[in-house]
């Protein structure tokens, strides 16, 4: 399995606090080690910095806490490969052009079987279960509206989609354009939105504490979501299983509540399809 | 306009010090300062760096220059903006997925007149003509090729939609799979084939002199194309205009010379049409 990171805001955010706790799970703190990447938007625009060394030692992830980049969506992961081997191309996350925007996914959990693509529009470069998955939501979103759908159509689009290839397995994913974030949950994903009045947080990976209002304004909204908390001091919301919610400008703006795990055999497929 | 350069070798190696030489061209010894952008090959990966920063001074190129990170295929562009505004999005070099495999693209010139892009499978992110121009390339690439064809057959489809875009304009171009690098030449574009007996070089931007036979084995090739030589001492082969070149494990493998450039206006487009 693997850990992924999340933010999304309202104004241009320094991602670093949460980071450098998140990458010591790359080595030190947890066992995922198998690489890691980062993505910032910038605009419609992607700066992506991956590496096949573990997250917490990698050279190319001191470059990205060095430089301190500001985006308003970012999606980071590190791997502990399932499928695939460790290489560059099979290091999330993974990105593809829809409808002329950068569309970025990342994924955690392992899906038993995998679906068709048989279309030749979109392959995947890697042999990860992760990137099949994310081609197959890439070439239906492209195949259901030729142009960019309203927010609420994507937004449903992307549910039907989420449910559907969560009965191959755990499907706890992040996807972003730059506009918004997505986070869908299988298993394991929490979120936290900061906003005023904010205080302290202290990491769990090793106690660093940060006072959010030596670099916040008033008016900043901006919302973590990753696969466990970060921070002891705070709460986190725990998503259930399907549960599925959509940020935007650091605030959720969709959600479908997801329900407690129930495996469900319908006897049709002969796999456990999830209840969601 | 840009500037370009390429590496291409039969063993992964270090790009840094043509890099260093050109990229003061971005700011110091020359003004293409609007981004830069360096793709590095690892197998079917790709590590990519941009910024819109002047690559002489970013941050993202000082982070490149210490990592030394060696490749088989790396492709770089330094902007000076003719199309687009400067930002991520505009900054080469530009990827695409074509039949599972990432393909890069980076473009010296300027279309006066853009393709067609009325299918909904492949569109641009930013807004250069440079990436409309890749986005056309790799969409008639999958329609003419379901699969991926033989390596001459891609050959001969990029020299038949390198001619059709070289009539709208100034279309160096240089493209790769990670397997081999393909060079067009529209008005400048140089190269240089380093082999056994290696021996030193002197950068023209800042003197710096390199010997080879420190970091080199016999048995290496590498391939340089660039768009002006960046050493004094050696003798770099000047691209003709519609000159196509396919470099593969540091070698040159298929070429199509071209013709010093004489415009022909054939009374049927309206527009200079380019004798290649």
């Amino acid at each position: 399995m693997c850990q992924m990171l999340a933010m999304n805001c309202n104004t241009p955010t320094d991602i670093v606090f949460s980071f450098e706790g998140f990458r010591r799970r790359a080595g030190m703190t947890d066992c995922h080690s198998d690489g890691f990447g980062i993505a910032f938007f910038e605009g419609k625009g992607v700066r992506v910095f991956r590496d096949d060394k573990p997250g917490s030692i990698s050279p190319i992830a001191d470059c990205v806490k060095q430089y301190h980049i500001k985006s308003l969506n970012v999606i980071a992961h590190i791997r502990k490969a399932t499928q695939g081997v460790v290489n560059i191309e099979n290091t999330h996350p993974f990105i593809r052009e829809i409808w002329g925007e950068n569309w970025v996914f990342a994924h955690n959990g392992n899906l038993n079987q995998l679906p068709d693509l048989s279309n030749c529009y979109c392959s995947p470069i890697g042999n990860t279960d992760s990137e099949v998955a994310f081609c197959y939501m890439a070439a239906q979103l492209k195949q259901r509206f030729c142009k960019k759908p309203t927010e609420q159509e994507i937004f449903t689009a992307i549910k039907e989609l989420a449910m559907e290839l969560s009965a191959y397995g755990t499907f706890n994913f992040l996807l972003s354009n730059g506009e918004w974030m997505i986070a869908h949950c299988s298993t394991n994903l929490h979120y936290i939105t900061r906003q005023a009045p904010f205080g302290k947080a202290e990491r769990i990976d090793d106690n660093n504490v940060i006072d959010f209002r030596n670099y916040v304004k008033d008016t900043d909204k901006v919302t973590i979501v990753t696969t466990f908390p970060l921070t002891k001091n705070e709460i986190w919301t725990k998503m259930e299983h399907g549960g599925l919610v959509m940020f935007k400008d650091g605030m959720k703006v969709r959600e479908i509540v997801g329900k407690p795990k129930v495996a469900v055999d319908d006897g049709t497929l002969g796999i456990a399809k999830i209840a969601a």
